[in-house]
């Protein structure tokens, strides 16, 4: 029996996947990525010099902050600036990101270099962080060729060691799906967010189970499906930065 | 003799406008708004229910909150959410957004809902606060039309009393000037933001002398020009909700 | 007709001004400003140095903030040090003063110095916001003058390029007023606040329509008011910084 | 041999003091009260009703804020509102000067109101906290005869059970001293504020050892002479009470 | 090869684990626990009712919080409350803490109650966040015992339907550890914390590359150590839980 | 008659009292204080340099800080860092500690040198600042031990010159006690907060009338009371820090 999500996917398919580069007009590096309903805003944000922590270390720094703006859900929520504080998801999410970009970035070739990558999420349909670090590596790719052509990074370094992507599965109804949107998201028995460099590395691995636990058999399978649809986001990816990097 | 701006338009010319119906899935009424270089999203939310000061009172309310995401401007600027704190700027402006819609709403017509006005940055290049101004009237008219069909606003009920716009004016070496980018703004020795109505009315002038005090003579010539730019601003309007409110 | 307004006055009339000068004991300029029921204590803190951001310009900052006792008003307000934040109309006004301060200081000949303005509001009632501009100036001027008593500013140097003065006008049941108290301010359809210099010069107009839009004969006929007002308050103030500077 | 001060006086006089009753219009009580070279404006802020947890249970609430200026001291002090938070000498002043007025409150008998006393120090030279406490009690006792006047308290009922002043006391070069200014404050070895009813008893004593410790001579003789300065000062306060309260 | 610790112990082998039940005397339940130099103090408070957003549901509530006193660490860390802020990591730890739990509660069964975890670290030294949930767990327990015998809880219901535990696993020099000290942790190229329930079923997988990407296989690695980890603190926490619960 | 207290003791006699040494690993000085129910983890950490206020003062620094585990008490108190702010008894508290220490410490003889005393409370029943004052005593006698050690501190040069301890004292029912647990301190018509050196002199004095006010007998007797009790507390410390300073 073949199973067929709302919107017609198979199990296994990723939803519509685009990347818009130079979005932002200002930015080093830009790029609106698209997973289905979600989009998400990425920009790098390169400057020359590091935090005082990294002075003088011969070596560079990357991080990166994630929100969302007010009506990229289906109910408003309030600005973080308006409440003062950012919330713990925000936090997490933004470290995660960070985490993920530096997982492929060798410092030492990047220099004393900085970039800040802002993903901002103008729609949310589920997936904003895998969204978000999908989208960011281009944006992040577009900043360093940025870097190489004002001389910012040496000559012949190479700061990108890989690709690095990242999708969701989960479990709905007991059949593990990939790249869930938010009407699977809320229904997934166990949740994970598989983040893979582009020759199928693991970088994060982060399952939770929403409900019953979950199997050594279902973790498995979970990471089988985000295993292929990292691959096939890693060879989107390539193509979306292949006019520039050829 | 002719005076030729940097972007090759006359002193008395608008940049290129556009209103994109929409932008935002979720919310009842979204517009992303383009002035030349500056692109704002503004997006309406609508809410049945008022803030508890007016609640039984019958009369609804509209909100405004402007901000920039990080990489709208040429060098990065830190979230506002991560500092803990709202920025002056930023509060003036909201605060302006706010005033001017509320300008043309009947809040008795509008019944006991709320309308907030998001107002986010995507680019600066000068003239973002008019620009928001102008792209959420866009956004506040379809989440009118919105509550209208959804039932939440009284049949027959016209909430609108008009239409509002917003464009800045300046004098940049001694010459009067309509919309100014950012290279501009910054050389304005008299800088003038002016709302107005559909019809010509007034509904804020802010104007700032930046270097020398500005004479009454110097006051009128922007105001002439703002007039003429607002009607024009107007026209575009009308033209970007035609095809719904026909 | 002639029109009588509730106290009295002629709609072309101040309020009773003075202006108390040394107020503040240990500030190098201090002066509690009266407009008829709202007093205003404004206090020049002069230091030698600028921010960081100024250093080695050779030119001085002067900046202003405005604030409130609790008990200003009619009813009690929260401090904002025990909310958290400032508020966005306090923001609005501190910025405003400092704007208007600058325009009639030459930062050149002020040299490397700091002077902050402070505007605490003892009673609030109406024009809080114009009466603060209005005392900031005499503060200034004593606190320039201690500073160059005190060899921090060069002998000679002038840093004042003239004086400044601000004063609310507003449009009541058809009738352009002038310096309108808290019970008309709530009234007016339009309320306009005017900056000028004591030659008549604009430095800043904000005019916001409160109920319907207002037209171009109503703004100048409110500025023509605005104008009189202000060459009115340039002579109160000279006259009150006679003795020392004479 | 007699010792003289640098003010000329005797080591167990007071200050000048003074106290300008209906100093902010608004306000229910207001007193500005003078200790020498200190000035602080105490208003009293009354409303019907009580915070949430005192409800229904038949008693008032009386609480307290300090505050300073940004120029009452010799250099300029940043707000706490641009702080974005209090420090910890205002919570603990703010607290001192509450539980002193609560000291002589019958709560049964001022009822289910609530009186806010703000302290606003304008000029600082020593001894604020201390002329806090004497002026707020001045406020509050025409606040509550205001709610007397208003019929927000009962008819009869008399919420204060006495007064309340507070004086500072020191011992500088081995000698006890009264009403200390600034010049003597920080060369005291011991610093003692001493919280009096009119009729002698002790509401607060707070002792501090700035140098050596002190030993319980020394301690007798500095509450012999706050003993002392606190039973001139209720005098003081039933001459400044004595026109309305006849 | 037999491969030895630091500490002595197999690549397989708990630290010493300990649980010291009702350490904080005023709380519901209470547990001190030691993961060889790892203390955290967890205690849990029971209360009767639930958030706004729960009432009428039935269903009870557990959240947690995580923080670290001072000096927990080897050199002193500022207090997050008098930094104003709570960090990323100590939001994304309290989290994980609250949904680790969350996965072995029956809601329904623990009606409107709501049990809140605190866990202070006493003593940093690596594991920190698995001690703490696996502590949690014990306080949880006795808190909901005291549910019970209180009658907070109805008879014959049984809000726990497990036991939940976590333990640290990560390759050090190609090898895969168990419960990594901080020595371990700072070397470790693959970093991984499990949670999982007292009958082996996964409750959350995080793993992160710290240097290179990890493989399947010692991905594989990692979770068969962690099973085994888990299985052995599940039996110490029922002993730990035995004397009150037989 | 004999006056016995709920717990049994004698109005003057000390609550069973206890320093556990080296409770928290990683700081230089560390002591969990007992007083009956109240324990307080009080640790103290050295750190080379002093804050740029005292730079090249030659003088070294010793500051405080107070808080609470959240279930210390009775019921759970929110942290003061979700809350986001310190709220004034923490601040009020933490600076009376600081200032306690700084009373027996020479600056000179600790030369450029921080200690923080970190005094957290872990179960609170009565006197949580005294027995923080107490305990952080000894906390700090092992500190200046270990900057000696490690030659931080000069040799020969002696920090300390003398120990400190606080004590607290009330009248309950017309007796005055010592060592108010919470049952007692809530019933005190006067409660005072004693701290004095080991050879007896007074460091801080804090009385305050809870109910009525107080008189000079009254005061006398509580000083003799606290007196007395802390005559013991310094045996009681000289006793705790014996083995490591014979």
């Amino acid at each position: 029996m073949t199973i067929t999500r709302a919107d017609g996917r198979a199990p296994d398919q990723l939803r519509p996947i685009s990347f818009e580069r130079g979005f932002q007009k200002n930015a080093e590096g830009s790029c609106l990525v698209t997973f289905g309903g979600t989009r998400v805003l990425c920009s790098a944000s390169f400057t020359e010099g590091v935090p005082r922590w990294k002075k003088g270390s011969g070596e560079g720094w990357v991080t990166a902050e994630y929100a969302m703006l007010p009506r990229a859900t289906n109910t408003r929520n309030d600005r973080e600036s308006v409440r003062g504080k950012i919330g713990g998801r925000t936090h997490e999410i933004s470290r995660l990101i960070g985490r993920s970009l530096r997982a492929i970035i060798d410092v030492k070739a990047l220099g004393e270099n900085t970039i800040v990558l802002d993903c901002d999420v103008l729609d949310a349909d589920g997936g904003t962080r895998t969204a978000a670090i999908t989208g960011a590596y281009v944006a992040l790719a577009d900043a360093i060729e940025w870097g190489r052509e004002h001389g910012a990074i040496k000559r012949g370094a190479q700061p990108l060691t890989g690709s690095v992507s990242a999708v969701s599965v989960g479990i709905i109804d007991g059949t593990p799906m990939l790249d869930l949107p938010y009407v699977e998201d809320v229904r997934a028995e166990t949740d994970m967010n598989v983040v893979m460099t582009g020759v199928g590395g693991f970088v994060e691995v982060q399952g939770t189970a929403e409900g019953a636990p979950f199997s050594k058999d279902e973790l498995d399978a979970l990471l089988a499906l985000a295993t292929q649809g990292n691959a096939d986001l890693a060879v989107l990816q390539a193509l979306a930065l292949e006019p520039t990097q050829a």
